[in-house]
């Protein structure tokens, strides 16, 4: 319709044309609507299949409707206008689970858990803090995003086959009737041009990432081996044979979409290697990928949305992981901040703990005077240092885990999403 | 030393200490720089090489550079060092090239040439409009990498192994003096996140894509049977047993790169994939990758730049190919223009071809009265519409191939590129 | 059916039970193929639909049939009958193709077209000769899938959720009655293993590449530019908009389709890595993969079997294009013959061709006396070797393209053929 | 040498020049193995470097040594005999990398651990039952390589170029000498031809995908949350914060170089897709993918055979976690056993399990009044099957992790071994 009126002002249709042609589509539309209408294989596509029908329906009118136009401009302008569509729809979601990360973490500011590097217990660290920085993550989702929509809202109607054309159509015209905000600045280009299907590969092959990662520690998370938290029914299924498990089928299928979305960035990669220009039907599979990803993450963002605040935590298990060896930097620290070279107060304390070690003793069993043996530095409010709430509270960087630190950078986040949403 | 100056800043070094340090690392960096440095197996990696020598030189001072420090947010903060400078390198060298293309394209914008779909003859454009689609490309290349960059551009140090310090430094004193413009908001994510290294290899790939595409049409242009341009010889070779050939092993080696680029960025993928926080091992095989692709893809850029200007374009023949049948959607438009609708349009010029051929005419051949044995709507202008320059003349819409269009678009890049530069 | 006669024979199962359950099966088969089957989603899947309808039909009976079964092992079956089935499918396919290239080959085994290196022309070789290059890599993919079909030619059932059973089953009988020639040997792997699966991607996307350098070589011989060869109508579309083109879409589907097939197979790697044993939901992404692959390639093979036959090839343009510079080689053969150093011929006959290009004079166009002013060593019959047909009967070495070489080796192939016809 | 040998059977060289060639050769062959050799960037590749030098050495017949030979024949000789001899390596490797899986398991037939299906307890199995499916993994990586072994060892020389020559070599005599089995039997194919790489590229990556499962449950069992085994001080490393730590680095990497292998492959995949024939420079990237992959996957089975024997196990914690709920099944199983249907002894248990787990009681702490509460078919023999010894006793079918079934196809495995190693 867009296309239809633009010809009409430029005096490449009549305005009965145009009325013609505007209520024949809108009709077709509500065929559609109504999946009454009927697609034939003659008609190889959308296009010519609404041509054909409107012509039906209107006459010789609905045989101008190609007018300065082309399969390859206009299957361009398709994508993209569905994509625009799309990454709006994910935008949002994105920043719904993002909005539930900071409200679960916002009850967690003081929950303590390890931290780990290497999958081993390193040094304390709070739930909160540990959702943060999924919502980094998420929040660099974000970015990548709503910079592919801005490669995507760009209008390549006009390029038509990919020289142009010799009728005086009006290309700006069309796209601010169809809110793009740019047009494409080359014909060949605009009609063999995918980046922004690249672009919004990768962006959800970058995510899905994410989310796999995510899903990874839910999944250690539930095992009966850590134990930090246990799986909403309604998330879980059981075995067919073991009527006790409670099985995280939905995290681990969204794990495995992981393979899925990145194999759609690389089918597009590899469609895309060596092909001259301008239009070539290799093209035609971009769809499919673009689809299929959409049709995964979204689902994915959805649900992990509704997953969040039903998983219950364990917070006495997290706690009681999170102390005793993990302290060991603190003691570390504790000795630096007085003047002990890092790596002599490093070797201090790693004699003391493979001591307790060899005696099975937890390090905050230990008295001062135990302490002394391996350096005099130690004074009473070392004993102090040994318990995971200062720990923590002592972590106060910017970026750090202390509690007061994250519940600053909560409030700076929902200020952020507060103006996202206005937006 | 930028962390030393701010520990001595913070009091966990005294000035002596500082100085030290400083001297003491400077004296380390002339020892690297004219390759008389000791790497020994037993370091490790590069800073406790680094911190031992020191050590070796300065005594105690030197086992204080670690504190408030892990290798897991220093290695973060030594590759965002590194692709910050290098994106920069590659931003200098996209936007040499583009320069060259609008050089190139400059003398080009009337040389006629056959624009290509289904690599099938279709429409007439000129050389200088088909080398601006490669300018669009690259527009869009630079535009990711500095979004990549600016992703980049984030400080990770004072993360620690994952849970920051207890030691009272001052990270935006680090960052300022290194040059970032923002730091880490999570430190749990500043060591476990490579969304900087997947932003730069997708932004590579795309871009690998894209001079695929350059060098397959080049490779094409210069065989005998397109005969459209010959290869200037520093950029071909012979070959040891056929004297006459010259061959575009350059081109054909950047096509091949773009396969190493892409396997590069699935590798940085399939390494994420399912991978739970905090920092993990695995991320060590983010380096090689990056290196290995920067170092691809800058020769790639200087070589191409300094290629194109040497690239002999045959343009009779290409003006030749250009012509004839190429005209055939001119016809048709010139009949739509006059109320013929576009699907009648197409048959009667469809019918009108299918004749040429069957005679062995030339479009450019037919006369008045051939052309109205067709339909009554042709008068004598239709004739003028057969030739290539008037075709490439009316295609005069924005981002069409028409000469003063496609001298307009050079202005602008013209322009935009003086802007870039200054910045 | 063949684990209910299992059940049944071991006495898990009366003999009114196994009637029950047979005959129900057959009346659910009846059903499915009718399409008169309701699935539901609350059935999970396939397995458990059938069994709700089954119990629905016969009653308790029907709660047996999952007896010493779990979906683990079932699923891992299922994939396996599908795609030994497929694959058996897809050889005969492989060979339906070879013999079609065979059937044209033998046609063109006099044919000269000029061979390519670096897509310049190189020497001359015959289309027959060319055609056997393809006919190796299908020989190849028929070995690799056969070998696939073997490690997928494995019985799972049996090995329950991941640890067997202790119910009294025979895994033997229920492989013989299935056709399967071995059973797995670990229950744990039995489970988690989906080998079968990436080894048939792999072979599936080796295959597409095949497939791909196929399709770009056909589109680059039916262009103006090469004008080797004539697509037939049915498998080549016109354009919207330029009636007189003829687009190889089918070709160019064909060469874009390798980026699925290749996407199919890093989807099923990203989704198996760093997956613990042994089952794990993550598995389930495995069906869309191979139904996908299966389902692309399999046309693909049907249609280009079809194409072949139907492709004109303009012989006479072939034979012009293999002459003149293309013999130079020969002529430097002719000197080694004679003694002179391969690197001394090399230089004589680069000069030659130097001499000629300059003065614009084509190879066979010498005489005696211009290549004696090269070398002495030229006889009278150095001329004779300046023809293409004496150079293709000259190169007869095995694996050469003398026509006497590639009848020899068609004669092979039709005869290993039979031999696969008759297996 | 060979080839030079076989250019004087067919007097193309002479007794003198050959003898001349081969010790000239061998002289270089020093040169080079004692690093004295000087290549120059003129030489462009080694083939060259050597020709130059041996004519320096020896003067003309240096240059015969190229005669009927070209680079590209010689290139994809070179790329089979290096991966001929890297693959043998690797069977070896893979050979004992499974022995030493075969021995630690025979330490441990009855070492009961927990079988996972979800990350979840399921079943108990044994730790050898487990370690087999490794082996089972293996054996099909071994038959895979053998089978890429197969369709390398093909000799290309005398392709030349791409046409073979006018020469009359011996290609046989050249193969022979070689040890090779086959010649190549198209010369076109014989220099475009990379699925030996593709084949070597998907196996390793196949092999790498099982090396990453393996290094992600050793990495599970060594944190402290499974506590099921503990890492040898030589193959972890502390934290240069932490002393306590022990960290699985060397299964971290092995993990991440999946993703390395993974890339290699896809770019061998992209370089190849759409290539036309014969020979292009693209197929230069071939070598270092390979080499790449084959320097990875070598020391990752070396690492890993010295690995497994020096893992400490705690298999009491192992065994405790095999139990109570992992009997569940079995219950069902006895049921069924006795007549119930399969679905109705599933939930009869279920309803048995969720109670206990309510009442915080282990399974197998229930009496036979408890179990009658849920049906009357429980006699005194169910409490027989609580306890994971006899639940794996039971387990005893082909493939099971009963002991004995474990034990048997140990001895099988030697057997088969024994076979290799003679082989």
């Amino acid at each position: 319709m867009a296309h239809a009126r633009m010809l009409a002002k430029v005096k490449l249709l009549t305005a009965r044309e145009l009325r013609a042609i505007v209520s024949g589509l809108r009709a077709i539309e509500r065929e559609i609507g109504e999946k009454r209408f009927k697609f034939v294989l003659a008609d190889e596509d959308i296009h010519l299949a609404i041509e054909r029908r409107l012509t039906a329906m209107i006459g010789a009118a609905g045989q101008k409707l190609h007018t300065a136009r082309s399969r390859n401009d206009q299957v361009a302008l398709d994508l993209r206008l569905y994509l625009r569509d799309e990454i709006a729809a994910m935008l949002t979601l994105v920043e719904g689970l993002t909005r539930i990360l900071v409200e679960v973490a916002s009850a967690h500011t003081a929950t303590a858990m390890p931290g780990y590097t290497h999958l081993q217990r390193a040094q304390p660290v709070t739930l909160a803090h540990h959702l943060l920085a999924y919502v980094e993550m998420l929040s660099r989702d974000r970015e990548r995003l709503a910079q592919t929509a801005v490669r995507t809202d760009v209008m390549p109607l006009g390029a038509g086959a990919l020289a142009g054309t010799t009728l005086p159509i009006d290309r700006q015209r069309v796209a601010h009737e169809l809110g793009f905000s740019r047009i494409t600045e080359n014909s060949i280009d605009a009609v063999s041009d995918r980046d922004f299907a690249l672009d919004f590969l990768s962006a959800g092959s970058i995510m899905a990432i994410h989310l796999s990662r995510m899903a990874e520690e839910i999944i250690l998370w539930t095992t009966a081996e850590f134990g930090f938290a246990e799986l909403p029914d309604e998330f879980s299924t059981g075995s067919s044979m073991m009527p006790q498990k409670k099985n995280p089928d939905l995290l681990e299928l969204m794990r495995g979409k992981t393979g899925r979305v990145v194999g759609a960035l690389v089918a597009m990669l590899t469609i895309l290697k060596g092909l001259p220009l301008a239009y070539n039907s290799d093209l035609q599979e971009d769809k499919e990928r673009i689809f299929d990803v959409v049709d995964t993450l979204k689902p994915m963002l959805t649900l992990l949305a509704e997953f969040w605040p039903r998983l219950t935590f364990r917070t006495e298990v997290m706690a009681t992981s999170a102390g005793s060896f993990a302290l060991a930097t603190d003691l570390a620290e504790y000795l630096v901040a007085r003047g002990v070279p890092f790596r002599e107060a490093h070797e201090i304390v790693g004699a003391l703990v493979r001591d307790c070690v060899a005696r099975e003793r937890k390090l905050d069993e230990l008295t001062l005077p135990d302490l002394r043996n391996y350096s005099p530095k130690f004074e009473a409010d070392a004993l102090l240092r040994l318990t995971v709430p200062s720990s923590l509270k002592m972590r106060s960087l910017p970026g750090g885990p202390a509690p007061h630190q994250v519940e600053q950078r909560l409030r700076q986040l929902r200020k952020t999403r507060g103006r996202h949403d206005r937006a």
